[in-house]
């Protein structure tokens, strides 16, 4: 990652590409981690206890995410949240380039780049955001809130700045199975780099996204950049969702 | 989901297809979840407080798993982790089989299904596990314990019984960045169906794996296949590295 390579078209002003991902790594903030007492506001542990088709009592400690969610403490097996999704994914194709100015002429992806506390590290994600509203009303019912197609828009915009059109919404997937209750929907959605909307892309990120930036790579090749920026940059993570994503994309049926 | 496609090729007996996958969804075990008091033994709630670059103070809740790390809290920053990964998921690609008997003639996939409290669903997910021994050292060294490659070998035996060869090990990957700290890495291994050794598959699942199964679907039309699962069947999710991996799958370059 020392040297920009020639050959790689570079994207617009004031996004990321792979050659100069590398130097938006500045110094991680120093962070201290204690434990978390009092009461959490995002963030509950839950113990759940089953019993076994065999009749053995089983538990499994959990967590859940309290704002987005009718708290699953003593609600068995709640229902109502079938269709409840936490977040959305965006994959953001954009579209070959007719002006070399605006994009580069061949498919690109754009994901973001941000400092994670939680990773301790810069992380390389699909753009994602929670959706909106999605929190318990008194009787049990949920809120819908807001869509997953709405909810990908918004947050493409926001972070990235650019308007996309969605080609497909997946359905709920499992964050991290085996600890977290959270999911999110993957939602496809090309972009035009050529349109009036797309010509000068304003982000309007949250003040908790002050490190977010936008980075865009090459469709061709997705994975074998991933695998050289993780072996170049131990100061990065990249998100499972998009290195999984990478990885199909690779893979020959 | 309700009657056979005749034209899918059935895996050996023991093994799940598309076609009986929704036969083995049984009643989900009546959970009850409550708030977790006392000593957590597997998560812990962190929380990590640091100062942006224009000197803000800002916060953040994550949870960690107790027993795959040097605990975090003060030990600000920690680098000796750099490499520890909490867990291999298994990307199992069955070559197709010259013996109808034993598998199919086509590419097939090898997943595992498993009730999983957290989702309070059944889970379709790459066989995965956490890696062995991944306990923190007095001085603060990390035992690098089980390598990626070994735990994916294993996990596999135990969770399949199938053997397989592994082809590549990628990098740590963030399971849930915006909560946990806790990666894998996707470890890709192809398993010849007519070998002696995977003639009569042996799997040896612990005890907290008592729901789990294996599933072969073919590669194929992965992603309209588990689009399909989860429209049909609402008690089932799908892991979002798998779903993100068929996506790859299916894009069009």
């Amino acid at each position: 990652m020392d040297a920009p390579v020639q050959s790689l078209p570079l994207p617009p002003a004031g996004i990321l590409s792979l050659n100069t991902l590398a130097s938006a790594l500045t110094a991680l903030p120093s962070v201290s981690f204690t434990p978390l007492v009092g009461h959490p506001k995002w963030l509950s542990l839950v113990k759940a206890t089953f019993k076994d088709p065999s009749g053995t009592e089983r538990t499994w400690e959990l967590v859940e995410r309290i704002h987005s969610k009718p708290a699953a403490v003593d609600k068995p097996n709640p229902s109502a949240d079938e269709n409840v999704t936490d977040a959305v994914d965006v994959v953001a194709v954009v579209n070959p380039s007719k002006s070399p100015a605006r994009f580069p002429a061949e498919a690109t992806i754009l994901l973001v780049l941000q400092f994670r506390p939680a990773t301790r590290k810069w992380t390389l994600e699909f753009p994602s955001g929670l959706c909106e509203k999605l929190t318990g009303v008194g009787d049990g019912l949920v809120d819908p809130g807001e869509s997953p197609r709405v909810a990908a828009l918004r947050e493409l915009r926001e972070e990235t700045g650019y308007v996309g059109v969605i080609s497909s919404v997946g359905p709920p997937i499992a964050y991290e199975p085996g600890i977290t209750s959270s999911c999110s929907r993957m939602v496809l959605a090309k972009i035009d780099p050529d349109t009036a909307e797309n010509a000068t892309p304003q982000p309007a990120r949250e003040a908790d996204e002050w490190s977010l930036k936008t980075v865009a790579v090459p469709m061709a090749g997705l994975l074998d950049s991933l695998n050289g920026l993780a072996k170049d940059l131990p100061e990065l993570r990249i998100d499972s969702r998009l290195y999984s994503f990478a990885a199909g994309l690779a893979h020959r049926l």
